[in-house]
């Protein structure tokens, strides 16, 4: 656990920025944990004492920035919502920077921790849909379901299968999912 | 273009092997490429020149490793041949060795070129099983469709949810794609 304020705390941001700037300034390829660790103001021991190699700590900085920053937009009706927020997920994860952070919080991640984080933020998004639909009185299918059939099919086109992910398919899911009577 | 029975070839296979054999008897995180290049008669550099670093070449290897090595059993019918065929994909992928395998393939894998075999290789033997139906006059949902919610779902779990995963998880998943009547 880290106590928000602590010594530890404040490393963790420290390094985490130190690898934000110098991944835009230098490239990530050129990361080390040396250029991270003077970046940083800390010694590179500190750096692998905390996160082992270079691996995780660039998994550890990309599940931070695979976090949602906001709860999804409300549009009035469940099958606006999902669909909207399918159409942004795609968007964020095809790109560039969403290939490359899904892959780093993959690869530095021996215990499996990162990966779930991950697809604990998007439960968490879709769960803040459909808690939101229930309580305008629509039917609803479960978050489950959502990541199996929106979620999943995604992810795994970005992937294993990138050509020709285009919003259409995103909110083609989002529908199906959803069912005839829109649910 | 690797030409069948030339040089190139037999580099490969032995380079293939060695890697296989060492990993297993030394384990995977001892693998290097001296090691590797000793083991199969070849110098490092030639290693190196070929597969550009051990991430990649690992990358090879695991998605040698996926490649199905039979066509799906027949069982005489759509829903059979696809739920034995789903359950037996979740088993191996999900298994300590297909795990590896998987997060190899993805990780040396630059051009994304492994990771789309290994989903050419799923696609391809779910078309024989709906090619066979077909043939018997049932109907079937595509390939593409399949492969949205049969094995993406299954590979997203693997990879960012891995709790729970059971034969039944499986067969669900291949039953709905089917619908209520059988497609």
């Amino acid at each position: 656990m880290v106590r928000p304020g602590g010594r530890s705390a404040r490393v963790q941001a420290a390094v985490h920025t130190a690898v934000r700037e110098l991944a835009s300034e230098v490239g990530r390829d050129a990361l080390t944990v040396p250029l991270i660790a003077q970046r940083a103001g800390v010694t590179p021991s500190t750096v692998y004492r905390r996160w082992g190699d270079l691996q995780e700590l660039l998994s550890d900085v990309a599940v931070e920035r695979l976090r949602p920053e906001t709860a999804p937009k409300d549009h009035g009706d469940l099958s606006s919502d999902l669909t909207a927020w399918a159409e942004q997920f795609l968007d964020e994860m095809s790109s560039p920077s969403g290939r490359a952070y899904i892959r780093d919080a993959l690869l530095g991640d021996p215990d499996g921790s990162n990966a779930g984080q991950c697809s604990a933020y998007a439960a968490e998004q879709i769960d803040t849909i459909l808690t939101r639909a229930a309580a305008r009185g629509e039917g609803t299918p479960d978050v489950e379901t959502v990541l199996d059939h929106v979620v999943a099919p995604m992810m795994y086109r970005i992937l294993f299968r990138p050509d020709g992910l285009a919003p259409a398919y995103a909110r083609r899911l989002a529908t199906e999912v959803l069912g005839p009577d829109g649910r």
